[in-house]
């Protein structure tokens, strides 16, 4: 009998994917469903940059580069400079969306079997590409207590083994909208030096910090033969349908070996290519808009979610996410009973239940993971929303550790 | 010690591209190259959908359906009943290139370890994916006496191992040309069934067949569950940079696992999408000129080759490359002579040494792939220096097994 591969069978379906069909059945009912569950923003794409793919003069489209058009790599390495990060055109492959850039890094540096140590909750595509590329994630959990700080290398220590090969951070942080701290980066870069491990550093969200400073794993002086940096313009320019990221490394052996993988696939997406290199166009002051629009998100959902009884959300530093601990028995269900059997003035909301981004079983039970990526009146709808039904959902409970004050003292 | 994956090594560099640093040196000396090596053809893109990419009203460019948009599935289905394959849009996901596709099926349908049969020559990439995958390619030899024919099944059943789950054809076939005929097609059918494994067909090439009728891989009646059809718009609508692909199955099982890995990166090209819907439109005569124009190319080069003293050409039926043996000592040798050391009229060509194309080492040696992808003048230059360089060349060698005239008899 024909068979599916074990990776096909092993392949986690998406976490948030689950729940589509209760919001397709919600809308049919004639339901409103406000969407905080994907990091699909809202935010205008820059229409220079659209127009840029419009005014191309194409001929014959043809296959790029298998790193990416290089007029495109040149100026990101003019990007990446702004971020204070210095690179050669030699250190660039552009790749389909950051998927591909987490797929190179896991191909190229990691064999089957090998370990990788991710904080969680974590990005829930990583099991995906753990899956294809035979690679086992070793959890380290980060508490919502202490707002998903890193965890102490003390808890690192006691998880690496022969096998761990690499770290991977996403910072600020999908899906808890973490901004690690310097000192967070420096503990990082001596366990990564004193282990020989790789550090895979998605970097998003950067443009997206809100209190604190931003660190790049590539800041990191010393660090640089171990660092994997992968980018994508999906979230940055509100792009998520162009497909177009980076994988970025200064250790060349690591590269050429990427470029290989590269190679077998050809070139990365032609027109989308034009709108990225277009995007590096854009005025300085570009992000002060964007920013400011997703502070202010920020800061409604999390006052309302703190002021909510019984509701747990540390205020996130970047990106635009957030995760909350509610008094709830179960998210999963919860979720699609918001879906399916709760309404108020005709609206409801779809959250992620943060489950599916541990990868520890049975954690994050009672936590959501929110994207404030509505507008400020729609996101306003969407809580008042949660409120209400967090007063009669049938599976309400009433006690929790933590308090907002804990954290907010 | 940091160190780069088992994979990342074993992984091979494109032997296209190893040639390159040598064209661009010859550039560099004021040489124009013919580039006959690679498959990105000078046909023009159709304006038309170019425009629909410039046309479409996009305010935020979107994550699409991971399986590609329903809109363009639904085309899609249209334009695969044209060519007598009946689909329905759950029978598709939409790839970022043939590439995604073949990988698609390689980790869907094959463990570690698995055997993969694929008559050599074949497309090169297919070595990348079956690593990344961890799959041994097992060559089954066809030969440029038979003009490349399917080998004889009692080859196939000598080779076929429990580890064996799957056969790779691409029809018609990029490197050599070949088109399968109905009776090879069913012979495969039975092979497949008889033994019980996936049939991966890449139709890369469907509307470029000159002579012989073209039977898709779907077409064979009975096998359906057993067909992965592997598809791009590269070569169709010459539009290799879209990077736009389907990879298509009845199977149920199959299509669902692989929509695990679609999920995983999130989903396709966005504005490439636009322009592969747009394709569907053109008018029914679309393909009417392309197919004359390579046609007339085909007929144009392989009659040059045939005539060239020594040298040895099987007419292929389809597809825009044709395997030629050569009167030399070793194809790498000599494509690389050709860019040193050779130009006429400060004209020379690039060619790909066809052992890249085999599975087996050893074999090839004196062959190169040549891509009619360039106008008629052009290639009627190119067949000048070619021509000239085999008089010329150090290493030419002058006795053969089979002429022409074997062949054609």
């Amino acid at each position: 009998m024909l068979k599916i591969s074990e990776r096909g069978q092993s392949m986690p379906p998406s976490p948030i994917r689950k729940l589509v069909p209760f919001a397709e059945a919600a809308r049919k009912r004639g339901t409103h469903v406000f969407h905080l569950n994907i990091g699909q923003p809202d935010v205008e794409t820059p229409p220079s940059i659209l127009e840029a793919v419009r005014k191309a003069d194409i001929r014959v489209l043809e296959y790029s580069h298998s790193a990416g058009n290089e007029s495109y790599r040149r100026k990101l390495v003019q990007y990446y400079k702004k971020a204070g990060i210095h690179l050669g055109i030699e250190d660039i492959i552009i790749t389909t969306g950051g998927s591909e850039a987490i797929m190179f890094g896991f191909f190229t540096c990691l064999n089957d079997g090998d370990e990788v140590i991710i904080p969680e909750p974590y990005y829930a595509n990583y099991n995906g590409f753990a899956v294809q590329a035979g690679v086992k994630v070793v959890p380290i959990t980060s508490y919502i207590e202490t707002g998903f700080a890193l965890p102490p290398i003390s808890d690192f220590e006691k998880i690496i083994t022969p096998k761990t090969k690499a770290i991977i951070i996403c910072n600020p942080n999908n899906p808890t909208g973490y901004l690690y701290s310097r000192e967070e980066m420096e503990a990082l870069k001596e366990i990564c030096l004193k282990h020989d491990l790789y550090l895979f550093s998605d970097e998003a969200y950067r443009e997206f910090c809100y209190d604190g400073e931003y660190i790049s794993a590539l800041h990191l002086q010393g660090l640089e033969e171990h660092v994997v940096l992968m980018d994508t313009i999906s979230k940055r320019y509100s792009a998520c349908g162009a497909r177009i990221g980076a994988f970025i490394t200064k250790n060349k052996a690591v590269l050429s070996a990427a470029m290989k993988f590269a190679q077998a696939r050809l070139s990365p997406p032609g027109l989308a290519q034009i709108l990225g290199e277009a995007a590096i166009d854009l005025p300085e002051t570009y992000f002060d808009e964007p920013k400011r629009e997703y502070q202010e998100r920020r800061d409604l959902m999390v006052k309302r979610l703190q002021e909510m009884p019984g509701v747990f959300c540390p205020t996130p530093g970047g990106a635009f996410y957030a995760i909350a601990r509610l008094p709830i028995d179960d998210a999963d269900t919860f979720c699609q009973w918001l879906l399916e059997s709760f309404s108020l003035k005709k609206n409801t909301v779809m959250l992620a239940p943060a489950s599916g981004f541990y990868g520890t079983a049975g954690l994050g039970k009672d936590e959501v993971r929110l994207a404030y990526v509505l507008n400020k009146q729609d996101l306003s709808d969407a809580m008042d929303c949660l409120e209400e039904a967090l007063k009669i959902y049938p599976g309400k409970v009433s006690i929790h550790q933590a308090t907002n004050a804990d954290v907010i003292a």
